[in-house]
């Protein structure tokens, strides 16, 4: 699947940057990509690019409109349809990682037939599948996992990934996400293979390597979150971490979805995942803690990284403002 | 998925009655939603009901046929089609639980279309789902666990339904396999959802109920079996058990699917099951152990279960030596 670049990121009428998470993750990660955003009425999230019309970031150099939303469920709201359909008419492919498919609303898949438009529906994941059989495979491998959904997970792996490239490791990152996937260019969409093939499928993601070659997976979900757990432990079995990454955000109320719940402690969450990886992979520890501290002020960020620092006796990092290069100084060099 | 009983049984051309497993099982189970079997020229397997044609099982009765055999692969013989054909035109819908889907054979799907017959491919979950949200429901629930896979999940899980249902409890079996929901006649095949809706399609499957009923739910895989543990901690969590139920095979020799991993301790999958179920359901607890000791004598098969029920201070019942009451003698009365 090659989708074609520079990009224009559809906002929608979300509330907020989180449930826009895949424009924003985009916008950050690959920003000489992307020409603008495209926000309807009452959206509350930004990604800081320029608010474009269809036309006019068509006429920017825009060759693909990005669906780059999150709802429960991944459901095409009615409502976005007459935008998407201007985004055809301007010029522009789309490509979505909703699980709702493009290709299945009628209107669309008739006007990018007959206009010659792509529809790109990066959650499906293409081609064969195969069972895990979590058999040991060489290489090394870092996983990203979390407190609760949309806490951190592809932001760190990211980071890391651009890090351990900065000191000459060989390495990876393998996309398990919509927005992983849009940044990464390939990947695979965990959470909407078939059950069975959750573990097999991060397998296939993280082939056997060279034994100096390190993959840094994208996590999924959490372990300990009521709707996702099940992705999340196939997973975590199918990579076979060396090393585990346990990734937070301070603060938060309650569970993604879930006003009810609130978030698991670090140290439930530390036991219960490394419990799990060691199923596949008995040599699984911890290299460290990733934090999303926007929400705390400088001091008071670096007071809780050096307070869970302490506590777990292990790195702690925020990747937007210590980076992870005390995550990556624990692997030695290349 | 309803499907409409009673059944008339194929069993196509098979060797063995280990492959024609699905028809054998809902003969077992089910003996009085069955008219016969049908058997193809050289078939080996015996169900033990009538041979009969497909218009003779039409005229006693029978609503729907039954492709209950299993392959490698899958897949639907091209030789059974002309049978499927003359059942379509005696009046009978399909059913199927093969991973080739009866809706992809044009000639079957043109004639059903045609003459108003209904093809269910059983293994292949129908309609929207939903993602779990593991807010509590009403009503009560056991669900089987392993420390494999085809272990003995649904034997005990329709066997604590028929106990129950004899002692006056208002009970219903809910199937997440394909034998299962052709058992049933109902069901979703939780290990073919998108794995993003596993705990949901359990929610689905078991909904809130009156205080005084009970769910026994079928139990998938296994929370230690590298291939499949996604699919059984989601099912864990969307079942929200009041009780579970461990299932094991004394003297297997190793995983399923799997010849170097041995199976886990019971005593590893007793604590592992609980801790994930109570992220759910607080006060989920044990009811006790069934194993299936087919392999062993009367007097090692008894000394086993004596064994296992000291050790773990639970109730050990193999249900086809024993049956189940002493698991539902848990239970207090209906």
């Amino acid at each position: 699947m090659m989708i074609n670049k520079p990009y224009h990121l559809f906002l929608g009428d979300v509330r907020d940057d989180l449930a826009a998470k895949t424009s924003c993750g985009v916008a950050h990660w690959c920003p000489d990509d992307c020409i603008g955003q495209y926000r309807m009425v009452g959206c509350g999230a930004d990604t800081g690019l320029p608010d474009l019309s269809m036309r006019e970031a068509a006429g920017r150099g825009a060759r693909t409109l990005i669906v780059g939303v999150v709802n429960a469920g991944g459901v095409l709201a009615p409502s976005w349809l007459p935008h998407l359909m201007e985004a055809l008419e301007a010029g522009l492919d789309l490509a979505c990682g909703l699980h709702a498919r493009l290709n299945d609303v009628p209107e669309l898949s008739e006007r990018a037939e007959r206009l010659g438009r792509r529809l790109h529906d990066v959650r499906h994941p293409q081609g064969k599948l195969i069972v895990g059989t979590g058999e040991r495979r060489s290489g090394k491998r870092i996983l990203t996992v979390g407190t609760d959904c949309s806490i951190g997970k592809m932001f760190t792996s990211l980071s890391i990934e651009k890090e351990m490239a900065a000191r000459g490791f060989k390495v990876d990152f393998r996309a398990t996400g919509q927005t992983g996937i849009l940044i990464a260019g390939s990947g695979i969409s965990v959470d909407a293979v078939v059950s069975d093939f959750i573990s097999g499928a991060t397998e296939m993601l993280s082939p056997a390597a060279e034994d100096d070659h390190w993959d840094v997976v994208e996590g999924q979900g959490s372990l300990m979150h009521p709707s996702f757990a099940g992705v999340s432990l196939g997973l975590l079995h199918g990579a076979q971490p060396d090393f585990l990454v346990l990734c937070h955000q301070p603060g938060r109320a309650h569970m993604r979805g879930l006003p009810h719940r609130k978030l698991p402690s670090l140290r439930d969450c530390l036991d219960l995942n490394l419990q799990a990886a060691r199923l596949t992979q008995p040599e699984a520890r911890w290299l460290g803690i990733s934090l999303n501290t926007r929400m705390l002020s400088e001091a008071e960020a670096r007071a809780e990284m050096e307070r869970v620092a302490n506590e777990f006796n292990l790195p702690c990092v925020d990747p937007a403002r210590t980076g992870v290069g005390a995550l990556v100084d624990q692997l030695g060099g290349p």
